[in-house]
């Protein structure tokens, strides 16, 4: 497999190229240290765009929803989606309105949704779910019921194509903006995680699992996100 | 103007309606709270999901690009788009997979995207657009060149019908699986703004204008996308 995605005008980055990027190993980091992607697909020419948690398994990406959903009933069936997926993180105040920006780091990818339909894939679609965001936890659950697994259906989508798109910089102003005394500055933005809240009706026996290493109260969701993802083996390093 | 947006088949929120809401003012404040939204639109039926910096107005969504952009070239003819916004609250893990579940408040607006061809509109979406993140910002910049206007489109849409999902408790589980020692628990998610970083060539006269009082370190950002609209007037309570 070729190390970066092919480039049509499908995922070319027009604007602002030079932040664009093709290779896999930025594209699975990106998505690696995130819980939701946004799917957008389009329904009679009526797009819509769902907020989902997902994962990714090599060159797939799998998401879930009620068996009785819009948007599960109708990507069963093979259509065309763009699973974006956007980290925030910093705000930049430039001199000039024009430079205004936000750092961020972002994929579009694009490829056929469809049905998980297979029975044991489905199976371990559902553990792979839960493992994927908390090592080790699928069999420290209550086993699924035949009518929840039944309630439940999975989506998976080959990525075809993608591409990455950072800005990581300070501020970048004309050269002879530099001289105004206009405050121009970077604020930070950061996903954290907080304490633990044990459910009200927990039972005195229950504790925390050593799967939940990554949630460290404070630390950025991104980097629950990645290590979760190696922990479970999920990410491209294990 | 009725309280609520008009429920059609596109609008309704069909599993999980119990979190489904159409009032106005629930919508306005999940937007007004966010930074970025998450924009779907279908060429030739591929669907493609653009994150981008908005803002709201009454019952108008603005965004921008580059004037060459993909996006802002084929939305300015007027076509459907869909403009979600998300915040993710926390995670919930329960005693089995199928409880497990996230706090997030979410917004789908649906209507007709198009250019602000009018020039006194589309400069005072310029202006709008920094304002409404940075309270009286606009004034204290370099002011636009023909050029960077001519650079930059802005796409409005009138929000014809929208809803909003909100999960905001704890772990819900069977009522038999409380009994099981399985740890259950939710993890807060907090997206926090982190201190001004001037940029390293900032003149020596700058100061941080008041307009960034809300811009506090430590902060969400949704309580300062929040102030701000209400201190530049864009939120409804103004």
């Amino acid at each position: 497999m070729s190390e970066s995605y092919p480039v049509t005008r499908r995922n070319k980055v027009v604007r602002r190229h030079e932040r664009g990027r093709y290779d896999r190993a930025t594209v699975h980091a990106i998505l690696d240290s995130a819980l939701v992607a946004h799917v957008a697909y389009a329904i009679d020419g009526q797009p819509y765009c769902t907020p989902t948690a997902f994962w990714r398994e090599g060159e797939r990406l799998y998401w879930h929803g009620s068996s009785a959903s819009r948007m599960i009933r109708f990507q069963s069936a093979g259509v065309p989606v763009c699973v974006t997926v956007m980290h925030l993180d910093a705000l930049v105040l430039a001199r000039s309105a024009f430079h205004h920006s936000v750092n961020y780091r972002s994929v579009m990818a694009f490829g056929q949704a469809r049905l998980v339909a297979d029975e044991t894939e489905k199976r371990q679609a559902i553990d792979g779910f839960v493992d994927r965001f908390y090592p080790g936890r699928s069999h420290l659950l209550r086993p699924p019921t035949v009518q929840e697994i039944k309630a439940t259906s999975f989506i998976v989508m080959e990525i075809e194509q993608a591409s990455a798109k950072i800005r990581d910089t300070h501020v970048g102003d004309d050269e002879e903006d530099y001289e105004l005394p206009i405050w121009a500055a970077r604020y930070q933005v950061r996903q954290v995680i907080g304490e633990a809240e044990p459910c009200p009706r927990q039972h005195p026996d229950a504790v925390e699992p050593v799967g939940m290493a990554p949630y460290r109260a404070g630390r950025t969701l991104d980097e629950v996100m990645t290590e979760a993802a190696r922990m479970a083996g999920y990410s491209d390093g294990t």
